[in-house]
């Protein structure tokens, strides 16, 4: 597989909660946190999801927000990644900010550049991977 | 908090339907204007969403389209504000565009460069802001 | 209708799926193609989605992923129109990338740079475009 996501990661499924037309998947990373997904009913089914299955969690970037000081807040978003700012590149309209992880993986944002300046994001600063369930693909080997 | 998303809107729950495993939650903007935002329910139940509640209403701008002319068109996403373009900054692949609202509130969207050519976007005309709601991040005072 | 997103196809309501609160939406394209969107319940029914209705399948191109190499991943996402790469545009942040379908339509995805670089994109490579059900949104003529 070649996908065009900066974030693609190794997991096994521990739960699917079937809903009427959507379905939740809790997805186990070797480092300990999990991610969320929400995919159709359909996808169930024709990837066998179930619990104790290889699957890869893929996120595009753009998906993905960046929260700097989240102690004050709770957010609505099923996944939250914790890490340290590792890299940003900043462009006219759009940054792109890598978020390493306790467990060697990283993380990758992309994000306004107005946001970036906004949040004062600076290489070694803790920040934590926002991104909502449905923003989340899921893939088996085929 | 303080979040890469440049759309944060304070507003208050208005109702919470639930589904199976995803629910719609109507947010009332102090302005008279109503977002909506499709989160699951384990959201709604670790956030404690209930009409009344003060919440934020977040908005990646990568997730905001932007319609200039929309009098012959019904759309399926839930959340449209209408103003007027403010400010435009271009960049080789992405733009930014911010519509100024009524309420005094802004809205931010990135689009493409080449939709930001096509629509023909300038300060001053009026212009929505489009955004779905799975879009939506609720966050709440921890 | 004048709207930032790159992806506008038309098409005809196949079939629609009610949930508790989301429908599925099937949107079959002219070339043999289909397109899945989920959407709420209320646009079901104030869009008048039913089979054989007359619909635009709107998706911005920050939604889309590019797929270079795909044969042996089964992705979750219900959405993947397969072509050919016509063109790519690279900025410091983000990469612009064109994909030609078959029956003559364009797919526009907006990817990282990074992606773009490590998917060892060209003009004349086959792609596919991935996109998720609730990146779609449902238009009808007003």
């Amino acid at each position: 597989m070649k996908i065009s996501a900066r974030n693609v990661f190794d997991g096994t499924v521990g739960a699917v909660k079937l809903g009427a037309v959507n379905s939740e998947v809790d997805i186990a990373l070797p480092g300990g946190q999990k991610i969320v997904a929400t995919v159709t009913n359909d996808s169930v089914a024709e990837l066998g999801l179930a619990a104790g299955k290889a699957v890869k969690a893929i996120v595009k970037a753009s998906s993905v927000l960046v929260l700097a000081d989240g102690a004050d807040v709770k957010l609505s978003a099923r996944n939250r990644l914790e890490g340290t700012v590792s890299a940003i590149v900043e462009g006219p309209v759009s940054s792109s900010v890598t978020i390493a992880l306790p467990s060697g993986d990283s993380v990758f944002a992309t994000i306004t550049h107005e946001g970036s300046i906004a949040l004062g994001l600076k290489v070694g600063l803790p920040a934590a991977a926002i991104f909502k369930a449905p923003s989340v693909i899921v893939g088996v080997s085929a």
